[in-house]
């Protein structure tokens, strides 16, 4: 199906684990400012400075500018902020200057200050909302505040949120076979497996989605969905058509393993089962009420088909209003639009004994469900993830969101995950006192 | 350069011209209704559903659909209305059953009422502002009113505009060499053409702009813009590579013709001079200021430079206040957006006796001036206008605004202006009244 070889070779180059013998070699962040780069700048720009959809993601780090201009890359549709003015976003006492020096220990004992954590984490940009009132943002690595930002798994969480939200209208039933609504699925891996098991990435099928392996399946994914691009691919260019080939692996419902392709079939079953696309549903039930104030986007395939596990675009504050409508038991802009019930069933989490045989770094006791990822810690806190960086974090019980957007050179949030985790409980405990 | 034969015969499909001997066999407007043709519906649609990049110029009716989807199948660039909400776009007495039932003389003796004139054009949508108010809104062929349409050539008139404002400003000199500006074009057709000659399509340049002719030129700039696709082309996939490669033709200065290559490389001055892209220009000279209610967006080739002669895409009702703009000698939503200098510099208008010779059909009396249409008459009419029936109709005498979105089987004007030459002098006659 694919004439892997050239390919895999090249997408290595991204991927190393970071946690490989011997010091890895990536630039430091602020070695690689963005503004610095003059990425297609000039009229033409230098062949050295082009972009394109076959080498934004191969060649560090073009994704730090294409990561604020996917749509300049690649198809997209749009989701509409609706024709009214932007909401107020308050802003508080601006505490950037005692953030920045925030002292956090790490759990090697080394510490860090938190403007040195944007800097490790590769940050484009950071939010902070505490209590309502923004007290934090930074631009590090952005041409503009208002550039919607790639957001990759992030993306998962909202298709996680809208499936909850037809399951709450019952109009989708999480104990209903995936087969039951998408037959072309029969033959598939996904045979046996119920909606809640996609989900919470607890069904299983034969697809390993390790970035820094370039004959992964999560390659034959990015080519069939036109996320990059080879010349070589002679497989599908379409997900319709290249989800039914994935096989089936062990049991359904014994193991998690985060797999973007369970979040391409809930995308799928959202659009089959509501006769919408995600767009249409995330401008209606979201981002039309959020009070946004730039329109999102997704990302399409060759053949008009959103990537529903990983496609999403919004600007940093868009996202810090979505995560406070989240925090605020789904209340915003003087409208509740996600029922609070739904915000508590995120937050009851998922099977973090399944979660735990996962192991996933700096990750511990948290549980995967309804495609967000569950902390179970004492604030309730929840968060979407995507890679090289993304991130929303609600934690509701220190009242506080963050929200940050990134490009760090490596395929995987491992990459910072565990000193993200320690420096945002220490800004907790900063806000709380 | 193009191994076109194959390619050619296709797109002869989509461009016989409707003068030809025998009846021309197009389906009517209202057998090929949007909302029955089922174009992506359905996940994924059924096959004879599908439109891509790669067909929907050349399987009619399906560049109805695409014309509201452009940046679902090319990478495009935001044109930014900004976060304000959409400015008022009053609503006066609706006069649609008056407007629909007016009767007009056409050249040939023949008489049809104004609905009927909506399908002989193919309209898809349609608005008429009088006197600063709405008296008629449309949408035989939308999905979604909100949604942005193609506008193609109606491009080249913004395009023209921001030119002229940076000529305004003392930042370009229209009599200034193209190859000052544009060093790679000093050994191709535009050496020794000035910026003027640009702006009105009086230099010239060995390129032929024949839709209906599939060997034409226009189909090689088409296939390197990225506007159509083919795996047999062999050329350029950027602009900037393609442009100088057009060679000389007769002298400048003398004869008008059509060539949306010229529009390109004015977009390319303007990148130079003004060291921004189009978009930019657009978004902060005029989209920005305008109160829109949705964005707009250019499409991009393959390197991300944006058709500067073809790639604009807004809504039916943030155009007509753009027209209103216009009409009101740059003056809208309380402020002054284009001096009215401009204006009036337009209308002033062209090289006449060139335009004559060029024999545009039902367009007698008119010139082309910096990339716009200038009727001479005692109005003051001025027009943008995009193949398959786009149209901005600024009628500053009668203090009418008219435009119409279409998608007609014909890929050239000819097929429809006489008769909305006609239509439009009879409806600013009953308006007047």
């Amino acid at each position: 199906m694919l004439n892997a070889v050239g390919f895999a070779a090249r997408h290595a180059r991204i991927a190393c684990a970071p946690e490989q013998a011997g010091a890895p070699s990536y630039p430091p962040s602020a070695s690689i400012k963005l503004a610095d780069l003059n990425y297609m700048q000039g009229f033409p720009p230098a062949a050295d400075k082009q972009i394109t959809r076959a080498d934004y993601l191969i060649d560090y780090p073009k994704l730090r500018w294409a990561f604020q201009h996917m749509r300049e890359l690649i198809p997209s549709r749009q989701i509409s902020r609706g024709p009214q003015a932007a909401s107020l976003l308050p802003e508080g006492e601006n505490r950037e200057a005692q953030i920045n020096a925030l002292q956090i220990n790490l759990q090697e004992g080394e510490s860090i200050s938190f403007s040195e954590f944007l800097e490790r984490s590769y940050a484009d940009a950071l939010l902070i909302i505490d209590q309502g009132q923004v007290i934090y943002q930074a631009y590090p690595n952005m041409a503009d505040e208002l550039s919607p930002h790639m957001l990759w798994s992030v993306t998962k969480s909202f298709t996680g949120l809208i499936a909850r939200m037809l399951m709450h209208e019952g109009l989708l039933d999480g104990q209903s076979q995936v087969v039951a609504h998408i037959p072309e699925l029969a033959d598939s891996g996904w045979a046996g497996a119920s909606v809640q098991q996609v989900l919470d990435m607890t069904a299983d099928v034969k697809y390993s989605e390790v970035y820094a392996d370039g004959t992964s399946d999560v390659i034959h994914y990015g080519l069939s969905a036109g996320i990059t691009q080879s010349s070589e691919w002679q497989g599908p260019t379409n997900l319709y058509e290249y989800l039914p080939s994935i096989g089936a692996d062990r049991a359904h419902g014994e193991h998690f393993a985060y797999r973007t392709v369970h979040s391409e079939v809930l995308g799928w079953i959202i659009r089959r089962v509501s006769g919408k696309d995600l767009a249409q549903q995330v401008t209606e039930r979201i981002w039309s009420k959020l009070g946004a104030e730039q329109d999102a986007y997704i990302l399409l395939d060759g053949k008009g088909t959103e990537w529903a596990g990983a496609g999403l675009n919004a600007t940093l504050r868009d996202l810090g209003r979505f995560a406070e409508m989240l925090r605020q038991g789904g209340r915003y802009n003087g409208q509740q639009i996600v029922p609070q019930e739904i915000i508590a069933e995120i937050q009851r989490g998922g099977d973090r004994a399944a979660f735990a045989r996962f192991g996933r770094q700096g990750m511990e006791g948290y549980s995967y469900h309804d495609q967000w990822w569950v902390s179970h810690n004492s604030d309730g806190v929840f968060e979407a993830m995507g890679v090289h960086g993304q991130l929303i974090h609600v934690n509701p019980g220190a009242q506080l969101s963050v929200v940050r957007l990134g490009s760090h050179p490596v395929a995987s949030n491992d990459f910072t995950y565990a000193m993200t985790r320690r420096v945002l409980e220490a800004l907790a405990n900063l806000l709380r006192n």
